[in-house]
């Protein structure tokens, strides 16, 4: 961890040390703390708030309906539409800083709740990397970050000639906005599988299929003041395109390769001015490389685990950067911490399941999102500690087993 | 930890096993998550919340105020009186379960609403010995367990008479209701000084002022179930009456009179019927005996450290309990974990202190309960844990006292 630009403050006489921020002049009374404003109502910003009530300070909510994960939680609570500028505008009127729960508000909105002087974090210049793969891989690539091989496609005879440049077919095909968890995504045999991508009327970036071994992400939290932590090196786990399993840290991780992808992760957020969290998603090749695979400027579900088993959980660190308040220790309690989403099943009672996860094991944490259960759909997730690796992943896959009711005894 | 009763559940063959919840069929959709209605909406009220999130619950608020410490982090709150019953009636509909985050609402009350059906807990007959210290002193004499010498008194005469029954002044008052932090109470070194217990018209507690060389408290939580767990005892050190610091474990504790410690606290629970949080607090006497000083059926500031401390925090099994789930594992996940109390000072503005705080210790975990700061008034605390506890106390007692303003480097 980098030290932080206040840490030797000067000696306070009488007054607090000339420090006060510039939101105090606007509340009457005592009451200094700022406000946090979250676009978006999902999990992530259900967790967020989870981690700022400690902090004290206050949190705001714009969510689309009254019944998302985050609105059930939160006491002040804006229903309304991100897509509006208007909705946008007076919800952040009242902020002290504006930050995301998703990456899908339009790049030309936060430009003007800037140019109304309100901090978003992180800006617009730094998220449009989330947001569009195409600006991500072009960025990456001059930054000198490795990626698969790539490159912006026009049609399938495109596809075609791109998989001729390479190794041939399978080639990766995503839109380069608008996809998550698997949906936006090709993997083609040939040309003629290659029509679907183009409909959406996307730009269309093709990528080498890499040959990976297994993934991982490296999570960093980075302040507007450039103090940035990194958090262990995370194993992830993939089914059917969704998360479903992440270990920290990754097991048998060569100790150079982990400082390699730390580091790697470090720079991107430096070189892209990130505010708040950032999640590099990485494969590892089978020759001993890693590769970037996607960016998200948010808590992310490979960071779910520092919940419980980090000292300063990404949600806590998330806040403090945007608050550009000095960053918490990122290090690990446990040896080991496993997290396993749990993802609706055929049962939609979830809760009556409690009764045998929590007595079968006492140490197991549940993170619920107050979602209603849909087949497929991320609900909730478990972490589990120790010093057992084996035993740590038994218990999260029995329990998010259980849950979803894949796991009847 | 004792077992949990079910633990050991049936195969299930296609449909959950038959213990489908009662307020299931009151949800239409499949959203089976129960209700805790908390009365009170002090910072155990906002701290109750910040743990039931992870656990899916709807939690519902009945605060005097919007800004109340839980109101302000709260989705579902009532502003109303809980001393008015049908406040408390209109509160419970909609309520799987009723909590506290105080002792004061009337027992009659409690009563009417489980005469409509709603479930107290803890419920009347034992939250009584946490409201009435006569009635506690009473029921703990009656099953057996420590306290100091006492009596009701009558009168300054009836206390010169109860000095010298036994080692004659000094005396401890107490109203049998209504005191906390050293409200309610006084010490007296002559009849002459024990005037003023007697004007507000309350039954008066006599009591020997105990020779004790240090407080320690015993921790346990309970399910309707009869399953209960305990927390390593703690000591507690007060300043002015008003809780200071808790180190987590007690250091230097006997084993013998920890697990004593927590034996009665155990023994109390189960013969008082508790259920949900029940704060013992004890003296540890000079010749190693240990009495019963006070009893708080709610979390208590003697369990703060166990937000950061323990492998389930006492919030967590409060709403564990009171909901009649299996508990969670009390055991500490550090060696050594202490709270140190944030009480007002003169400089109204904490948040910038953070600055300060978080930059020295990126390991400090502040917990503030966003109340105005006023002097004397417990405003938050912060938790710190290590291996060294030289290390853990000096770094708590910064902080604290950094956030507080008397510490100013």
């Amino acid at each position: 961890m980098n030290s932080h630009p206040g840490k030797q403050p000067g000696k306070r006489t009488g007054e607090r040390r000339g420090i006060r921020p510039p939101w105090l002049d606007r509340y009457p009374g005592v009451v200094t703390f700022p406000v946090v404003g979250m676009v978006g109502g999902g999990q992530l910003a259900r967790m967020t708030h989870e981690a700022g009530i400690p902090l004290g300070i206050r949190f705001k909510l714009l969510s689309d309906t009254p019944q998302d994960s985050a609105a059930q939680v939160v006491s002040d609570v804006v229903i309304g539409d991100y897509r509006d500028l208007e909705t946008l505008r007076e919800f952040a009127r009242g902020c002290d800083v504006i930050t995301f729960d998703h990456e899908h508000v339009p790049t030309e909105h936060l430009r003007a709740l800037e140019a109304d002087g309100i901090p978003v974090r992180p800006g617009p210049d730094a998220l449009v990397h989330a947001q569009d793969k195409g600006v991500m891989r072009a960025r990456l690539d001059a930054i000198g970050v490795p990626c698969p091989r790539h490159r912006i496609v026009s049609d399938p005879e495109d596809v075609a000639a791109f998989a001729a440049e390479g190794d041939g077919f399978p080639v990766v095909l995503k839109t380069v906005r608008g996809g998550y968890d698997g949906k936006g995504v090709w993997v083609v045999d040939s040309a003629e599988e290659a029509a679907d991508p183009f409909r959406a009327g996307v730009p269309v970036l093709a990528e080498e299929k890499v040959d990976y071994v297994r993934e991982l992400a490296a999570n960093v939290v980075r302040s507007p003041h450039g103090q940035a932590v990194a958090y262990p090196v995370v194993e992830s786990q993939q089914v059917n395109g969704v998360c479903d399993t992440v270990i920290a840290p990754a097991p048998d991780l060569d100790r150079t390769l982990a400082l390699k992808a730390e580091e790697l992760a470090l720079n991107i957020a430096k070189e892209l001015d990130v505010v708040g969290h950032l999640a590099v998603e990485l494969f590892q090749t089978r020759d001993g490389r890693i590769l970037v695979n996607e960016l998200a400027m948010r808590p992310h579900n490979s960071g779910h685990w520092s919940m419980d088993g980090a000292i300063t959980s990404q949600f806590a660190n998330h806040v403090r950067a945007v608050l550009d308040l000095p960053l918490g220790d990122p290090r690990p309690r446990a040896k080991w911490t496993v997290m396993v989403n749990v993802l609706g099943g055929d049962f939609p009672d979830m809760y009556s399941a409690y009764l045998h996860c929590m007595a079968r094991d006492p140490k197991l944490k549940i993170h619920m999102y107050g979602k209603d259960v849909k087949p497929g759909r991320k609900v909730g997730h478990v972490n589990t500690y120790g010093d057992d690796l084996d035993d740590v992943l038994e218990r999260a896959r029995h329990a998010a087993g259980y849950l979803r009711g894949t796991i009847t005894e």
